[in-house]
């Protein structure tokens, strides 16, 4: 395509300030407009020279082609009460919640006639966050999940395809998918493993019986593998458990009844159980780095690039 | 040290192979015997040029100064009724396994007066298993725990101090624990964490709600990071988790009693209580990073690492 001429990021963490580098570099935007609530971020932006820094999301959006949602899923309503009136006819509107379910509740009814609303989702980031966290290469040969709704103005499909050729420029693979099947599908890759995450970490933090200091010297040990994603943003996080509630509620559900399985299998000795279950596990690892969705290396390379 | 005259592995598999990779490379050891169960094992611990493959245990550590136990756990007993009418007076007996309690017990009974045990545990490995997943660097920089018994023998702690040099010379930095403590604090960074991770991959396999196809495509939303470990030998953690039982079901019980606290204010939609868990698993992750146990870079690096 031709790219965007004119594009508004409205939050300005990882996610958008990756847009960002990523628009330029790749030519995808002619025009960056920024804007983010918090003053201190925005005074990073402004430092990094990701595009134009303004005062107020409506001098943001105003005139954009382009406007993409990405702050935490809970503040995009508020985020969108501010642009709406300030929205160009014609213009796309999008956003990169980890939700879609409630994002769409919480967007498309203060959406303008006249605006087209196309939700997504990169599947992309890394444990890191704020505006110093973004880089151009962020989205490059990973999945851009689109969530196109039941417009029915003529021009609606266009918007859509609009939209997946600037992700394309960005370097994502696009899939589209409804937005309810997002949710189920991203509980189970997503937001239960950070969830989980979190939990073990933060349960070795203020265990009684082991001290915080071995916990940490012997984390190679299989523990810093979830610290990792234990490391995300405790905001955005919060708000993905809160707004898609019920998905998470049900695949954690599973996850616990699978777990009674395999503890009661321990508490009785039947290894079995557990090594049929295991060695399930292990084909998934190899079909995923068949996927090209994972580094093949052991310890993902990381022993060898820290080693002194 | 001078080094070990006489090496012996018993169990060429990850650990075992990399020992033998590891003790030629650092000259720790001048000769290196090795023997293990499986026939097409041995064939490759030959094809590899590991050392002197032998066809029976004994044989393997007829006359060695240093025999060290690299079987799955629940194979060390019977490993140890294999060697010990060839063991040699004051040889030093250890072991690999990543459960103290139920080696020592499996092993000590059987050990001949004269022999030195002292157990062991190489807190290092990858995802992988087998002879041919071995190589000379795994233990450089990480820790080696090792557990000395209450042998009231006048030269015991020497030979601790030995086999503390030995590990010392392939790269490791050595600490010495209690067999107990050992148990309950690998429940915690490493058995838990993997039996979780074994757990959530096993149960996204069969999930009616979610295609296979779409955890793997989606994968880099989270789950991936799941699925290493979830790729580890099933047999030697199958053998951990009953070798080490009780400390398992002790923390495996507070794991689930912390995530039905989240899992209660996701419910309620109490914010404030995710955030804070998440805040403070977000802090452990950055001593982890501050103890020099994982790599700093966004996602290991990994992603950078792979990408075409």
């Amino acid at each position: 395509m031709s790219g965007v001429a004119r594009l508004a990021i409205v939050g300005v963490g990882l996610i958008g300030a990756s847009i960002a580098h990523a628009a330029r570099a790749t030519g995808a935007s002619a025009e960056i407009d920024l804007y983010d609530t918090d003053p201190a971020v925005r005074a990073r932006a402004r430092a990094l020279d990701l595009g134009r820094v303004h005062e107020s999301a409506a001098d943001c959006v105003r005139g954009a082609d382009l406007v993409v949602l990405a702050t935490p899923v809970g503040a995009m309503g508020a985020a969108m009460g501010d642009i709406a009136p300030a929205l160009k006819l014609g213009a796309i509107l999008t956003d990169v919640g980890s939700v879609k379910g409630a994002v769409v509740a919480a967007v498309r009814a203060q959406a303008p006639a006249g605006v087209f609303f196309v939700p997504g989702h990169p599947i992309a980031g890394t444990e890191r966050s704020g505006p110093d966290a973004g880089f151009a290469t962020l989205f490059r040969g990973r999945w851009h999940i689109l969530t196109p709704l039941d417009d029915p103005h003529p021009d609606y499909p266009a918007a859509v395809a609009r939209l997946a050729d600037f992700w394309r420029a960005l370097g994502a693979e696009v899939e589209t998918m409804d937005p309810a099947r997002h949710d189920v599908v991203l509980a189970v890759t997503s937001h239960l493993p950070h969830l989980i995450a979190f939990n073990i970490v933060a349960m070795a933090e203020d265990l009684e019986s082991v001290t915080e200091n071995e916990v940490v010297k012997y984390s190679a040990s299989g523990f810093r593998d979830f610290t990792r994603i234990a490391a995300s943003d405790p905001t955005m996080w919060r708000d993905v458990f809160l707004a898609n509630r019920e998905a998470v509620l049900e695949v954690l559900g599973r996850f616990s009844e699978d777990l009674a399985a395999l503890q009661r299998a321990i508490r009785w000795g039947d290894g079995q159980l557990l090594f049929d279950t295991f060695a399930r596990a292990r084909r998934v690892r190899r079909e995923v780095i068949e996927a090209g969705q994972d580094s093949a290396a052991p310890n993902w390379g990381r022993d060898d690039a820290d080693q002194p």
